[in-house]
């Protein structure tokens, strides 16, 4: 028996906004006073650090729920399941439904009522709630499900991430760079195979660090300050996570009883190219070890940071052999892992 | 081995709001029409349905996360454990902290993560992540919590229900006048003891039902429509908990293999006062029995209803002798109920 991820799926908004779409955007410090230095100086030093080239922004027209049912419908899809045989719907995500043009979240009915909704389910007893966990909520939604099926309350659960972080940037704030719109799910199965979910780990830091990622004011001093933006401290972030994350890895890798020789790929949450690339190294350093090539799939460059939606993208699109020279096969074991607003960190091992 | 609470409490705002302070607000149909009759016969009406005469809304200075550290603090000493051996830290809320005269929720960090924070708890793995489920939340918490403690990932975690009503109403709609703030939380515990929780049912009803509570705009037609407040169908809401609440209660009771005649209580979500009396006769009536005197201990008269906080704030003041000719004695079978957003349902059958 294991807790296998029978089916993947994902929802890529067309719309693709460039860096040098934001020539035209009046950068501010968090003061409020301008910079030295002209937009194209900024986007190269971004480009540099991050490696985002391109973002993606949903339509106008559509809201988290949209994307999360786009991309819900297709891991089903995928998995060949009847989705009235669900018993969860999962959905992470930090803001709910934002209107384009509006400043309000709206979370009521939940994103998972509204996605089952969609998906034109019946059976009463397939379950939908939301987790909120920063960009952590897929892994944690996995780590939910995979102990409903450990506590015998399920058998097939229904994981999404899906995030539209464009409507929630301080157009003003030069991190709004970072963040881009997107959708991912996975199914989740108990079935008669090998392998699957091996373990996990989950920690919450927020004695100091519960506002390394909060909701504020624009820096353009003359907005109203009661109108706030996704904001961040990205120094503090970046050190946490160098500290933080390889750790938490290694501990996750040790429950799951698998030599670090054995691991093929790390999906780690794309947040930042750079930073990421610091977390692997650092990660191998703890075995006295350096990374393997192409270790960590990235699709930062072109897909940017969606939030949740980053890891179950980038897994659904190695499987359906859209990124370059990576593959996955049977039996290969992949650790995930994730960082973000709590802070939160987690990670789990699993054998494909 | 059973899986018991040990610990409650919960936060009871100041600021009695009566029927009467209502008197000034024009009330609207939903077409942004008056009403012909007079605020006292609408508040009279209102009081005969739903038996609310106060409710309680939070002081200008606080919001949700506040609120919830208040109650999860209490139920914390309540229990008498450490606070660094809690394993999770759930916190079940649908609009996140708005701030007084704001419109927008805040989410970010998860209300869990600030609850963790100002609970000055340092281990970074007991775990917050937030849950939205609608009213039902708070149960919904418990029923996570359980199956983390029987897949062997916890022994102790806290569960909050926090909710500030009063920042999403429309003063228009004679509807805002059920609504209400509260916190309250218990700590489920896996002890040496017999009993505790012994069984759950939960369901989601979205195929007709999903806008049966949802986020929209005012009734006064000259309001911005893109400013939203929590709206519901109070007929279709009444009818949909009368037909399907009462099979799931029945449903949780026998996957328990607890007789009827051996139920000592019902704690029901406080939405409506005929409501719930006319689920639990329905209930009863199931067995083809009438319900006994006192079985469903009521706060909504002075408390109204507010949303994922009425179940453990009605448990705690039962617990702690406040609630007139209601008292719970070890061995009493408690079944815990609610329905709320989503259309969500659920239950579980306790054994103190």
């Amino acid at each position: 028996m294991a807790i296998k991820i029978t089916g993947s799926g994902c929802y890529i908004p067309p719309q693709i906004v460039t860096n040098t779409d934001f020539a035209r955007h009046q950068f501010l410090n968090e003061d409020g006073s301008t910079y030295a230095v002209p937009n194209e100086v900024i986007a190269e030093k971004f480009k540099d650090i991050t490696g985002i080239e391109e973002r993606r922004y949903v339509e106008d027209n559509l809201t988290t729920s949209d994307i999360a049912f786009f991309a819900g419908e297709k891991a089903i899809e995928d998995s060949k399941i009847d989705p009235e045989t669900l018993d969860y719907i999962i959905v992470a995500h930090n803001f709910g439904d934002v209107k384009h043009g509006a400043i309000q979240s709206d979370t009521v009915p939940s994103i998972a009522a509204r996605v089952k909704h969609k998906l034109r389910i019946k059976n009463p007893k397939c379950v939908g709630y939301d987790v909120m966990f920063g960009c952590p909520g897929w892994i944690e939604g996995m780590i939910q499900a995979q102990a409903f099926i450990k506590a015998g309350m399920a058998k097939k659960c229904l994981v999404i991430g899906a995030e539209t972080l464009s409507r929630v940037v301080d157009v003003h704030d030069r991190d709004s760079m970072i963040y881009s719109d997107g959708a991912g799910a996975t199914v989740l199965e108990l079935t008669d195979g090998e392998g699957g979910f091996l373990a996990h780990e989950t920690a919450s830091f927020t004695y100091e660090e519960s506002k390394f990622l909060f909701f504020g004011k624009s820096y353009n001093v003359d907005h109203n300050p009661d109108v706030r933006y996704l904001k961040m401290y990205g120094r503090k972030i970046y050190e946490f996570a160098l500290t933080n994350v390889p750790l938490a890895m290694k501990a996750c890798l040790e429950n799951s009883g698998i030599p670090i020789s054995d691991l093929k790929k790390i999906l780690i949450h794309q947040a930042n190219e750079k930073m990421d690339e610091a977390i692997v190294q650092r990660f191998y350093k703890l075995y006295k070890q350096t990374a393997p090539e192409n270790v960590m799939p990235m699709n930062i460059k072109k897909l940017g940071n969606s939030s949740v939606a980053t890891i179950p993208t980038l897994y659904d699109l190695i499987l359906k052999g859209k990124i370059e020279n990576q593959e996955l096969h049977e039996g290969d074991v992949i650790l995930f892992a994730s960082v973000g607003a709590g802070m939160n960190i987690n990670a789990f091992v699993y054998r494909c």
